[in-house]
């Protein structure tokens, strides 16, 4: 390939959760926040496109951002554990070598996506957990924080509204139940509202190359340890430039059995569909047969993205390569 | 369909790892000791499909054999992290409802397949990880052991020997190297005879219901919490009645990034190939041109078996529907 034919579309695409996001339910002066954090996202990523920089650079900067802001449920802001703690997982891909890092119930790293980041560069590993993560981030020259800096008043709020919830249920939950109703008991109980604040971001920057990075506290209330389909490579993030870089938000536990964002990739290359087509039939067709809510954000190496989702809303946005900034919330925003 | 029906062909599957597994390293003794152990776990769990069971109490009853076997890495004789401990992680998944369950970083439970079977069937989780996942494990009335239950002398003289070639070559280990080099240099290190010890099991039942699973001790002198392919849903372990129930032995690292299980369900779902042609395609060509060492052992809902693997060999076995056993450690050993 000369210099001259050198690809220079870039495009990005971000997520800051899905859910039952109502307009009914926001006020103006949220919604206005959500929106212009969103941007703010999208453009740090952008920026660093545009500059020439990587697609990998592009999802952790833009990553950052959300995972700094206490609207979104990762980093500070991030829900807190049955514990009162708050556990973090995060995870990204590079669609080039398909190399890819994660890391799962860490507390004291301020950028969780960055940890997965060193995890995937510096390391022959690809997934690492609890301490033995916080301990390589720390070894790796990345900032620590004391558990403390993840702490919000709006989050820890959620926490004692469910455990209240939760301890006004119990006896209505039996131990005959199947997995799948304590499933949706589950649901119903620890996300009242059915919202999924994970944040993830995809990006195709100036040499073609695709990557997707996720970042989230989880849910509200977990236990034992819980890990979702974040830090679960093909389920909540997955990218190889041959289909598309993917960034997933949703009921983890339903991503992880429908290995969502690698059933996308297998979906595009197998049987020849667009990026648009792939995520569309496994989010609105497979995921709903299954019962798991959420969405995916999506792009291939053309840089076509696709944002679909079967909640009532999505925070969501992109830059697509005509340099269009789109932003949406609601299902009826579209692009 | 009715009683008369009943679909009655059963069979299974299982490995007890992969790797240089060379005739000119093994004493007969050792020999036979593998073939008996790894006969009376297919047997075991053949046992249970004959009696009408469920190809979920066989792929479990089939692994906690080798699980309590100090032949295979997994449960006692389990290799150990470089903090001189046994961190165990299993995973399990249903093909009839998609339900899965994993544990990563456990190390006082005695079965961790078992402990897997409790996440999937009586919690609203899939993944659980470290002392959350203990604790769950304990509360839900599994044999609990100390961690010294899973030591074994010849597993920790492995530690003590990659321990001291470690130090002997860390003066040639610069920074300067690239990650991939870094995986192979760690892999060369760590694997001097780049045996995985994984063991797994797969299994059809009279309902025509398959089922996976795997249990792992992961790699010898893993360092921060690192997990490997095994309570990966997608990658090490993945059953769906409507393509194959897949359990890997590899190294996990190009497993996850390969989602090596998933994606042979997907190339049978998507391009209508044989569960054999699918896992040939995987093993052979897929995770050969990444540089990935491994095997699976797959198998779908009319029984059919495959056993690819890349390496000199892979402890393993199957009973066909017809009742034929078969039980192979070399690479010329074919049913």
């Amino acid at each position: 390939m000369s210099a001259f034919a050198q690809q220079s579309k870039v495009a990005i695409a971000i997520h800051g959760g899905a859910g039952t996001i109502l307009r009914e339910n926001m006020t103006a002066e949220r919604e206005a926040e959500y929106r212009a954090k969103l941007e703010e996202a999208l453009k740090a990523g952008h920026d660093i496109l545009e500059e020439g920089g990587t697609s990998l650079d592009a999802v952790v900067a833009a990553i950052q951002i959300m995972e700094e802001s206490t609207l979104f449920n990762a980093g500070k802001g991030a829900v807190f554990t049955n514990d009162g703690k708050n556990e973090l997982d995060a995870a990204i891909m590079d669609g080039k070598t398909r190399n890819a890092g994660a890391v799962a119930g860490i507390s004291t790293v301020k950028s969780p996506v960055a940890a997965a980041r060193m995890v995937m560069e510096n390391s022959p590993h690809v997934m690492m957990i609890g301490a033995g993560a916080e301990q390589f981030a720390s070894e790796q020259g990345l900032e620590t924080v004391d558990p403390s800096y993840f702490y919000t008043d709006r989050r820890f709020e959620q926490l004692e509204k469910i455990r209240n919830t939760e301890k006004s249920q119990l006896d209505h939950d039996g131990d005959s139940k199947s997995a799948e109703d304590k499933r949706q008991g589950y649901l119903d109980k620890h996300f009242p509202d059915r919202k999924f604040g994970t944040v993830g971001a995809v990006a195709l920057d100036q040499n073609g190359n695709i990557a997707a990075a996720t970042s989230t506290g989880g849910m509200t209330n977990k236990r034992y340890g819980r890990v979702g389909d974040v830090p679960v490579i093909g389920a909540g993030t997955y990218a190889d430039n041959a289909t598309a870089a993917i960034s997933a938000t949703g009921h983890g536990e339903y991503f992880i059995r429908s290995v969502v964002a690698h059933d996308i990739t297998a979906i595009m290359k197998y049987q020849n569909k667009s990026v648009q087509e792939a995520a569309n039939t496994v989010v609105k067709d497979k995921l709903v047969d299954m019962g798991g809510g959420g969405g995916v954000i999506a792009i291939d190496g053309e840089g076509n993205i696709a944002m679909p989702f079967n909640t009532k809303g999505m925070y969501r946005g992109s830059i697509d390569t005509e340099g269009k900034v789109y932003i949406g919330i609601y299902e009826d925003e579209q692009p």
